[in-house]
């Protein structure tokens, strides 16, 4: 999936800009690389009856679900980290799953809201991705403009209630100098999946073929490089998979909200 | 409040022996600067309705309430942070809170367990004195084996649907060089409360007596000293006060759950 030409425009757009461009279903495409100070965030919208056994299982797995806002039962504005954003409006892309399948892909979610909602926002990899590229660390979906690869592992979260499933990850290809200095950037980043779950060889986090990552597209690895894994925000979206609860709305993978809060703020105590 | 002589028997105590002895109703003072390398934890119990807001009051304010571990509804052990640990009788000391008030302080609270209860460990600032002292920062109250004095500021916390309240802080006077060393040994470990939130002149921060702590017990500041100020774990029982859930339990102050993970671990992810 390539970006098209207006992606151009909307890489030094505002945070607002861009979800009024969501909201008006201007832009409905991946985020990734757009807005590059500001961070973005992954969402998972869960019935009340489900939603302190989701924040027990972001809290109990850190790394894949670092929280940045929850909402108030039954509203659907933000009030932290983009004060007046609607989720049921302002990402590009939404997911509907109901009782562990998912079941819709649409552009906004204002049929579905429900007064028993609660929204959960969970860092994302794409704001460390500026990080990277100021250490001259390459994040290869960005040079391609494609969605960053990601994939199912056999790495178990830990359960909390009635929520369970496999870690998801993304992976960027690096050489392994550059990993170290990915190591070292990413660490200090801990609201946005901090350092790395894993690099080299994919088959021990139980993923066969690059080439075939479960969300988002594939990207090539070049001589001498390696694949470098990140938890990724969209384990929730596995959890749904496998917890089943009767109604889970999520973004699309990379379809993200971006928020009003930049990157480096993500570093200090906000 | 000086302690027992039988003190320095359980400053090298395992954490199991330390809670054995608890259970047993053999320990019931203060635990700062026991079993040392182990993380200590403040405890705070709710009915199942308010646990989902309590969480969410948590994950707003991480500076005070780093949570290392929630429990399932209705079960009294541990099974991540301390496995087997009994929450009604493995702890020293406790604190009923009814309605906002406090009502009660007991030893244990066997005779108060509810299949609806839910049960937070939050992160302790006692895990990080051993860090201090290894870096040859003085930690008063442990010099002078009394609890660490707190104090309600002015600070309010982000409220998270019914609860809400004031940050309540510990206070460590020291050298400005000292506090400085602090600032850097405390900001690397953020599942115990992080760096300090002030440093200098108490009034700025809502406190009028540094020698009336409002929990714990007074320590001295010697000449050229300053108080550095932590947020504390015991913020949980100033919200009790403030948003008057039916029921809280908690920790009394100073008198914590001592765990099985060691401070050193709190450095990585767990």
């Amino acid at each position: 999936m390539a970006f098209d030409k207006e992606m151009l425009g909307l890489r030094t757009a505002t945070p607002s800009d861009m979800r009024l461009a969501c909201r008006a279903g201007e832009w409905t495409n991946v985020t990734a690389g757009l807005c590059g100070p500001y961070a973005q965030a992954n969402l998972a919208i869960l019935p009340a009856d489900w939603a302190f056994d989701f924040l027990r299982f972001c809290q109990a797995n850190p790394k894949p679900c670092p929280v940045l806002e929850v909402t108030n039962m039954g509203d659907p504005l933000l009030h932290r980290i983009a004060p007046g954003a609607d989720l049921r409006t302002d990402l590009p892309r939404y997911r509907v799953y109901r009782y562990g399948e998912l079941v819709d892909e649409v552009l906004d979610i204002k049929e579905l809201w429900q007064a028993d909602l609660v929204g959960f926002l969970i860092g994302c990899s794409f704001s460390f991705e500026a990080e990277l590229l100021a250490a001259n660390v390459p994040v290869r979906h960005i040079e391609l403009g494609t969605n960053v690869p990601m994939y199912r592992t056999n790495i178990a979260c830990q359960s909390a209630g009635r929520f369970k499933g496999p870690m998801v990850v993304s992976m960027r290809p690096m050489l392994a100098r550059q990993a170290i200095q990915a190591v070292e950037v990413t660490s200090r980043l801990r609201a946005v999946h901090g350092a790395p779950v894993h690099l080299g060889d994919p088959s021990l986090i139980g993923i066969k073929d690059l080439t075939k990552p479960d969300y988002g597209d594939p990207v090539p690895l070049y001589t001498g490089e390696i694949p470098v894994f990140w938890a990724c925000g969209v384990t929730p979206q596995a959890a749904a998979l496998a917890s089943k609860p009767p109604l889970m709305i999520t973004h699309a993978p990379g379809h993200m909200l971006v928020t009003d809060i930049r990157n480096e703020d993500l570093l200090k105590d906000w």
